[in-house]
């Protein structure tokens, strides 16, 4: 879910330089896949039973982190040119579109009285983000920094890890 | 499973053009591969006992998928050419043979009064497909958009999530 | 554990011919990677506790499985060179002693009693392979078909499923 | 977690020999992951709970052990040159750190009477590795080979297994 690091030739500071903006590409999708990664551990384990449609949502949401390492690769290697960073922007909020689905799906199969609904309630994070996204691909067309700049203020928002669901359900070892 | 989809040097739309084939054989394949775990996570759940003959049907179903990201790299890269578009349906068709061989490894592992059996009924899908991988095939060698076209539509068919094996067995969550 | 089949440039057959080695190579390390993960997978669910010995015995077996792709790989691409073929060779014999090391190592931790060392039996099996090995390296220098002919042979002679652990223990699904 | 070995084009004994720095500081990494595993299930196993902080302490681990196989490739391929050698130490460095750190997020979570704080007792080894990793960082600029011998000398202390937290907790099978 994260891209390659490919080894550079030289053995100097000066072949590390050009590395820099998909190291910091690296990082920042490596977060992203960290929070994806935690949350969709919270969303299965609230999860009472998965159903047919829940797993095609499921598989729905990898198709998009799988892009992952694609868009991160192409806007680290390209130095933020003007496509690549709306494209990994894009990749950004159809993940986000599809976690989201994936969280409905769940509540859905849970019928009324749905611990997770409970668990995730008025979800402002998962409003706001989709939002963010579409703002940073706008704005990249524009200057490429404000859309880096809001992916990181997206990945910090999320940063601050989700203990909605842990407090009504995580008592217990996943 | 899936094929690396590798970066492109160039930053703009025009350096995107050329991958589009081998993005579309990624979605095809992605969508595959997600039939198959998901189908195979069901049918594993429904084995009761794992014999050395079902670890064998298994490991001939995983050879099988294991070459779908050559299969889906050569018919992608070569922008579907006349020979890796039936290879894409051999390797497709092998790994339905292998499916049916491991399903019917553990019903016949199950012995009589098998729920899996139940589970499974008459299998027309299972059935259908390896005929349809067999026109495609035939049909490539003619037109090639034909057999993309069948490929498609009988990852559309298996796209209606199994629930056969669900409604018999599925209420404990996996 | 099983190298990366590279797509060719060419979409004729002609451009899949200088493949059939490394196919061939990669269908030979696909079985003996089965069979390791097969037999691996009964013993450890037949050890009764994971001591410290045994996840290093454990790890140095990972170690020597994860040359393979590189081994193969090298007397794939190389057409079963003179070289590639011994050094093949000297991978799987390091792995049969490795997994030896293993399951002694298992049954030690077990002390008197143990059930995997009833299970294990005389292990004829466990002791021809590395003695076949050893006949393989010597023999590629005199022609390498003697060689791959030896690895196919024992290949086939673990083919046979492992149904001794089977038998003692392995009534409960995995 | 560790660098994939390239297969060399000539298949001789001469195209080997540029391998081996790669290939011993291949099996140098491989090492440390293995004693990173093995350590890092028996701590996740004593973890009664797994909080928010201990999901990101593991990512913040999982983040330095994924630059494993760039660092160990870029000092291997470019035989210990100056720069490379103290990049691996520093990765080694913070990956130790970043242990430690989840080590003492899981006790704090545990509250007092933690079970892992008895286990790990005064853990001299996890507080001597970062300083030996220190010394060889400066040592590197002096003697590379300096840096290579502490980095050995560190893994060798590591292999003898850490038998505590197993002492304490460990009777169960994992």
């Amino acid at each position: 879910m994260v891209p390659e690091l490919r080894v550079p030739h030289g053995a100097d500071f000066a072949s590390l330089t050009p590395l820099m903006p998909l190291f910091l590409s690296y990082v920042l999708s490596f977060v992203y896949v960290g929070i994806y990664w935690s949350n969709h551990h919270h969303l299965l384990h609230a999860a009472q039973r998965v159903s047919g449609g829940v797993l095609w949502a499921n598989l729905n949401l990898l198709f998009w982190l799988s892009l992952f390492p694609f868009s991160t690769g192409w806007m680290g290697e390209n130095h933020f040119a003007p496509l690549p960073s709306p494209v990994y922007g894009f990749v950004l909020l159809m993940a986000a579109i599809a976690y989201d689905l994936l969280q409905q799906c769940i509540i859905a199969s849970e019928g009324p009285g749905s611990i997770l609904k409970r668990a995730v309630g008025t979800d402002w994070k998962g409003k706001l983000s989709p939002f963010l996204y579409i703002v940073a691909i706008a704005a990249s067309f524009w200057a490429h920094w404000m859309a880096q700049t809001i992916y990181v203020v997206v990945a910090l928002m999320w940063l601050v890890p989700d203990r909605r669901i842990e407090r009504v359900i995580g008592d217990a070892k996943p």
